[in-house]
């Protein structure tokens, strides 16, 4: 059980989770990177993977600067908007806080529309988390993104 | 952040939301106009009739008697019952509390399902509501539904 | 309204909630029966027989045993991974604590995840639970899994 953890650490959480899908769900990926501490890691990668303890992922990013790239060259290749995400997450469970570190986890489902107004499930996975809560806002110092099917192929430019 | 944001008003959007989903996925249409006050505003519009600004929508309902209304024609135009939804709602996020107004967001994952049992997808989208919080129960003084596609067709007869 | 819940209380059942989705998607299914009390009520059943009053179901136990020969039996049936799921449940609506007693409902959409990768809207539908909150950890004394469609066939092994 994770009564113990504090309210406010608990609201700011998922004020983060929210604000984190919307950030993309926007298309406003230029914010994107300020989620994230530095330096950082964010990682897409599938459940058999990340089992098999592979550090490795279809996108991986190791500093702000180098989410910063991902975006500015994400915006070169998409000339025009070829497709939305919508993410819906579920609850968060808090593992751990310990100091100012928070371990999480929450389990998301992606739809994605297409500029034709096709709408799909994309993908499903868990977000795996480790977070800053000793100060606000709230920044991810580890986001691992476990997807279920490890069928995610070159149509992933928007991050996840 | 807003976790300064009483904790019972919190839960009371969060029960608004769950309440209001449970009302439409169960068929108790006729209590769906108390949900709202009156007068009020529901729309249901797409993401980029909504950026553009239009104040039109596929639906649009100024006052609690024109919902009364639509469920009313709603029901004849259903004979028989040809499909059900299921919403499912992300965490809500609380904008601002000012007075008795609360202004949120909330995603929203709709899936229909037909009468011989077929399932898909349906909607995906967001609610951007106003909401009463001056009283219980709470209502919604206004509650747009943005569709993240713009392909939401003639099926669409029972309020989203 | 429930806002008069005990805030441990609502936090603990959350935390079920994800536990329990948590367990099977993680395919740790031997683990899954300590989520029930002994005796208790396990039911995937449908929205029309359910709401027809019906008592059987798709799936049924009344034990812990049950609960154990259902995965001893899954694990032989399916001599390795066939698919995968993965849950998406809503916010929780806790309609009374009466002693120990929670009654509570929750919507849930799950993804089936094939071996090769396709994955798919498998089920929605609600949990309908009567909850131990009586001491921790909590446990279902009743948990009825009732699906919107009637077309959930013989792919049903794993517990939902």
């Amino acid at each position: 059980m994770s009564a113990g953890i504090d309210l406010g650490v608990r609201l700011g959480i998922g004020e983060l989770m929210a604000a984190y899908a919307d950030c993309i769900d926007d298309d406003r990926l230029e914010e994107w990177p300020d989620f994230f501490g530095d330096p950082c890691r964010y990682l897409i990668t599938d459940r058999d993977s990340h089992e098999a303890g592979l550090k490795h992922g279809v996108i991986y990013c190791a500093s702000r600067g180098m989410l910063v790239d991902r975006v500015t060259t994400l915006r070169r290749v998409l000339m025009f908007e070829a497709h939305r995400y919508r993410h819906l997450v579920g609850p968060t469970r808090i593992l751990t806080v310990q100091g100012e570190v928070a371990e999480t986890r929450t389990n998301v489902i992606v739809a994605r529309i297409m500029r034709d107004g096709a709408t799909g499930l994309f993908a499903t996975g868990r977000y795996l988390d480790r977070i800053d809560v000793g100060r606000e806002p709230y920044r991810f110092i580890e986001r691992l993104v476990v997807l279920d099917s490890q069928k995610i192929d070159t149509l992933l430019v928007i991050p996840l």
